[in-house]
This record gives structure tokens, C-alpha cells and sequence, in this order.
């Protein structure tokens, strides 16, 4: 515990994954309270063409 | 507010996505009080070898 | 399939969540060729203080 | 009812999940009182580099 | 590695959940290949009235 | 996007959830290279009995 689950859209290197890993690991020790090992961060990559926001897929062109 | 995560066999097109993602959040704004732009819907698409009902995997023969 | 995960903020009724339910189940089956029988809505009633948005809780008074 | 999921390291194959659903699909069946058609397994396939624990991704070299 | 998460109607105990997480665990080891301590499993209670198949709440009245 | 989706044991405070997530927020721009707008944190207790590692249920007392 905890186990943080991050969907994002593809896209991210996994230098950026690392890093944020890292990051999210040394907040949850400091605000949590949790030992480092116990922090699990699983990233799930999104296509935009599987992403909704207001009934618009992400992956179509933006009206305007 | 709401996330609406969707899972489904692989095969569906990206049109049938997207009148699916209006259809839903239409339903959304007028069942559930949501403004259209705090619909989120994400898809995962899943292979049938990567699903199993009644302990048989999709991707297998039906016994009969 | 498929399986359609619903998260949104307590305070909706049984009967908006049935209601709901039959609108998507529809859905499902004019735009993505299910039958009712093979979908499956869930909820999960979130709390305002189990979500946060641009890093405030939304439990939280919003400035202004 | 049920629905379990399980997210493991990609490299499993089709074998080992058709297996490992029907020995849980068994156990749900004796454990919790199920039937078996209504034990649904889904797997996700993780890639090392979206999988961090204490803030290390699993594809990068191990210290020591 | 890996993760599973059980989502089940509300009303098992505490010794089925714990029955299932044992036999669960001891399927993983056998036909996955991981290590025992690597098995994570998790429970979600859920009520009747948050979940509907094929357009019917479960805590709503069969037709009959 | 991103959601972030974050499993933990029951007792956190409402004031580490909010600090926790602020700083995941600030993580998420700096690192990821989002908006603050587009992160959303979401929560979800877990019960001591409810989660089993090692075919354990961590609400169970440890052997030795």
C-alpha cells in the first residue's frame, strides 16, 4: 500500500515515468507515511482516439 | 465528474466509440445532473484471450 | 462485454442510477452491437474529499 | 459477480492465464459461493517500464 | 506483480475472503510463476443497487 | 488526463489526502507537463481486511 494507478496519454518517455515515480514515491513517504518499498505506480498509456471529455474524442480536431 | 471506464473486446471502431461517448454523455447530463465538459469516457479495448467467463477464455472454441 | 465502470460523487439515488443503467444499456446495444444480457454497469459513489481536481479537493470552498 | 482483474508483467502465456482462470474460477465457485458462469477474469499485461515499486521502474537495472 | 482485485457482491465474510486470497495466491505461485509475497489481492464490496446486467439493477425484482 | 487513481489504507487524514495531492498535482506539470487543470487525484480507503499480500490479509495478526 498504496497503489497508484496513472492514466495518461501516450506519449510520455519513460525518462518522464522515472521521474515522476520518484517523485510521487518521496510524496507519499512524506504525507503518507509509507515505507518506499511499499509504494506501487503503475502507468497505463491512453490513446487519444479512447479518451472522451464532453462527448468529443480527443483524438478529433477541436471545433473553432 | 463522472469517469466512465468502458471495457470491451477489441474490434469496434473509432466511430462506434465516439457516437457511443455522445450517447452516454447525453445520458450523463440529462439522467445524472452533469455538465456535458465533466463527462469523462475512456476506453480499454481487451483481447479475448485476455478474458475469461465460466473459467473458459473468449478466445477458446465453444465446447458443443 | 462489456463492462462499463461508473465513478461519480455521492448523491445520486437508486433510481437515477437505474435509470441510467437502461439509458447506456441501450447505448450499448444500438451502437455497439452487445446484447442487454452481456453488459455490466457498476458504480462507485465517490466522496468530495476522495477527489481532487487541478490539486484542490472538491470538498474544499473554491476561491473567489 | 465476480469480477477479477489481474495486472501482471507481460510474458504469461495464453496456457498459464487459461489455467490460472480456471483454478480461480474454481475457487470462487467453493470459496464464495459462486457459479461459474458468473466469474468473469480479465488480464492486463504490464510492461516492466510502467511498473514502478519504491520508485524504481522494474526495467531498469537493480542497484548492488 | 501481480495485482488482483476481486469486485463481488457484499455479504462474504471475512474467512471466505481470506479462504480466497489463500487458494488464490497458492494458483499464482503454481501456474504464474511468482513468488508468494509478490501476490497482491483486493476486495470491493459491492451493493446490489450499484450494479445492473442487461439494463436491471441487481437489487431490483426479477421479472417472473 | 491524467486521472490518478490512488489505493491506500483507511486512517489518512482529509489533510494528507489534500497535501498528498497538491503535491502529486505539482509533480504531474512539472514532470508530465500537464495543465494543474487536467490532473485529477482519486482516492479510495481500503480496509485492512480487504487487501492480502502473500496470501495474508494485513488485518490478520503476523506470525513470530
Amino acid at each position: 500500500m498504496p497503489i497508484i494507478h496513472v492514466r495518461l496519454f501516450e506519449g510520455r518517455s519513460t525518462d518522464q515515468k522515472r521521474a515522476f515515480a520518484e517523485a510521487v514515491t518521496q510524496d507519499a513517504v512524506r504525507l503518507l507515511g509509507c515505507t518506499p518499498e511499499s509504494v506501487d505506480i503503475i502507468y497505463t498509456d491512453m490513446a487519444k482516439s479512447d479518451w472522451a471529455t464532453g462527448g468529443k474524442l480527443w483524438s478529433d480536431p477541436k471545433p473553432g
